[in-house]
């Protein structure tokens, strides 16, 4: 089979993206129920194509975190299938008319909220960004094309040819969802600046592949997910809630963007609170690197430097700095922070105050956990990624960020 | 006296942002107020910088259009200064939490307007930009970085002081609001480069400047104001309000974006209605450029190139496009459109509901002249300029634009 090239992606692409714009809502969604349906009636093929990767995988020594990314099973598939159903339960972002308005020349003016066109995505190894991804663009009325991880091309192939299919089936055209099949590296670059045809680029994945999209691409690109994330112990807080807070922000899925990465603690409570907390984080066998000042109170710990408040370790490790006070606390965290997600543990009203208003991160938290910040957990009932960038979308993307807006003017002949 | 470096500026900026960012409406509106009076106590000054500016363009022969966006006069200044008060005047559009909720785990979750932190502004020769940017910057709480075109930088500069001077004396930090004296090419690019330090960066003038900025820029770019923008006279359009119209929108003021630049019309009211409104058209003296049809049925024309359909003529010039149906009409709209603004002339409820759904551009109108797109026409009372982009915003923007959120979360000792 001979592979399309870039630029008749991106054409073909920009044509499905003119269609899928006009698209009803019942269409959408009888589509993607058709789609988790195709994914029920595949299993066998889609696992098998996964046994290829996996086996390539495991030639090649990709480690065991890598690999469990990578893996589908039944029970993996019920969920891919499962988050369809979900996505098309949603409500069409698409067609919202928001504060029509008549203004002074007797103009009938509306905002209307429409796709954005053709939306990029370029992931690592995890397949069931494939449908995910996929299906939350199809739903907002946008082309989309994939570019997954090398790793994963069996797999994704194997999806998209069966979305596809159902795309065929259902009457729309297939380039309503395209995988670019050369996982190259050139090819990749030569996608972040394809402008022509590309509205919008969203990277999903490491901290690595996002810096190169952001150096790389001339596409109009949405950051996200990179989560350097701090809690921050007041002096006004209770012992038992900031270890509650910390051991959960950390521990409960430490590779994910918004677990905690850093503990910064008031000084007036690190002596009694440290030994507490270094406790609870044993069970877990975290790695502490602490201060001067926190390895003087801790029984286990080793120098942080400045390397660790810059870094995202998604790993059982956490750093620790003791502040004198809360401005202290906010400049260290606004220093260092990538923008994500900060908590304050707090009893102080005006202590909580001051952290919503100065932190300046995508999400802050007043006693509760980092780890909520999610488009499920936040209602949206989807996800396509966290934004840590401010200009059109910042924290939890769900559909709505997925729109674009145009006014609808409605004249009786007006002129100026 | 030695000019800062773009850095300085730069770090300067960004400490400014942090502390608008906390600024009080009234603190704002009391500055921008002092603002308005400080321009009008300063009018001598103002107008003896002006004329150093305009000395040198007449030195240097510079087009009478060019001289006309420079000159300041006691008029103008007035403008500026009224400019200011009703821009105190608006609403403050910063700290507003929109659709505030609880989640399931019983967090109360708001979505806040929060600045965008450090904008950067690229203009031409009109000194009016300086107030007027500078001041929408102020009041949305962020810092801005201005850097104008060579030819005002006497005025600019004597603007800016003026500014700062204000700035001072209400406690805020000058560099809320600052100009880069340095007007050579290499710091324009500099500046299209400063990640670390702007935010955001808004080019306000003609399509060069917008396409350089484009091509230069690695930082995020609101794409602003190029307008090839068409008027389309479906087959039951009325002959009056169709030829008012497009004489309003090719006459009216053709050297601003929202002007219209080529006319598409039905070909079953070509014959009678292009001799009527090339005589109206002929009252401005407006050159034609047809194509083959429309070429036919007018005295005077000349042939239209495929690269007249493509110019945003800002000029007294029209092309105009004989279509055999509405579908062809709006193909050619989305094909050589920059996507600004489009209209259609019709009777017919259809035929208007459809351009509505298709034409892919940020302001679509049924029967009006599509010199309405404007911040003011569209009642926000202030305009940043009109962004033809799909991310962050689209057509006119007015203070919200200028700002982004983020998630403010209150909890009870929530994990996850």
């Amino acid at each position: 089979m001979c592979m399309k090239t870039l630029i008749e992606l991106g054409e073909e692409a920009k044509k499905a993206s003119r269609y899928l714009a006009l698209a009803s809502t019942t269409e959408k969604n009888h589509t993607l129920k058709m789609m988790s349906l195709a994914i029920l009636d595949n299993v066998d093929e889609i696992l098998s194509a996964n046994q290829k990767d996996l086996a390539a995988a495991k030639e090649n020594n990709i480690p065991e975190t890598l690999l469990d990314r990578l893996i589908l099973n039944a029970n993996r598939l019920q969920e891919m299938a499962d988050g369809l159903i979900q996505i098309a339960d949603l409500p069409d972002p698409i067609g919202v008319v928001d504060g029509m308005f008549k203004n002074e020349a007797g103009l009938t003016i509306g905002k209307q909220s429409v796709p954005l066109g053709v939306i990029g995505i370029i992931y690592e190894s995890r397949p069931n960004v494939t449908t995910d991804a996929g299906a939350l663009c199809f739903k907002s009325g946008n082309a989309v094309i994939l570019r997954g991880g090398k790793e994963a091309i069996h797999s994704n192939t194997a999806l998209v040819n069966i979305l596809q299919e159902t795309l065929n089936a259902t009457g729309f055209p297939i380039a309503c969802l395209q995988l670019i099949e050369d996982t190259s590296r050139e090819t990749a670059r030569e996608m972040m600046r394809l402008n022509r045809y590309l509205d919008v680029l969203i990277p999903r994945g490491g901290a690595r592949l996002i810096q190169t999209v952001l150096e790389t691409a001339t596409v109009p690109v949405i950051e996200t997910g990179t989560g350097n994330c701090h809690i921050y112990i007041d002096k006004d807080a209770q012992l038992k809630m900031a270890t509650d807070i910390i051991v959960n922000a950390k521990c409960s899925r430490p590779s994910v963007c918004n677990a905690a990465e850093t503990l910064v603690i008031h000084k007036d409570v690190a002596a009694e609170f440290l030994p507490f907390i270094e406790q609870a984080l044993a069970d877990y066998h975290v790695e502490l690197r602490a201060d001067e000042k926190a390895y003087q109170l801790l029984k286990k710990a080793i120098p942080a430097t400045k390397e660790d408040w810059e870094t995202e370790f998604l790993d059982f490790i956490l750093a620790i700095k003791v502040v004198d006070s809360l401005e202290e606390a906010i400049d260290h965290i606004n220093q260092y922070s990538t923008g994500h997600s900060e908590a304050i543990v707090t009893d102080n009203y005006f202590s909580g105050q001051r952290f919503h208003r100065e932190i300046d991160s995508s999400t802050v938290y007043v006693n509760a956990s980092t780890r909520f910040t999610d488009g499920f957990e936040f209602g949206f009932g989807a996800e396509i990624g966290i934004s840590t960038q401010k200009l059109h979308a910042r924290g939890p993307m769900g559909l709505a960020e997925l729109t674009s807006s145009k006014y609808i003017v409605f004249g009786e002949g007006q002129i100026r």
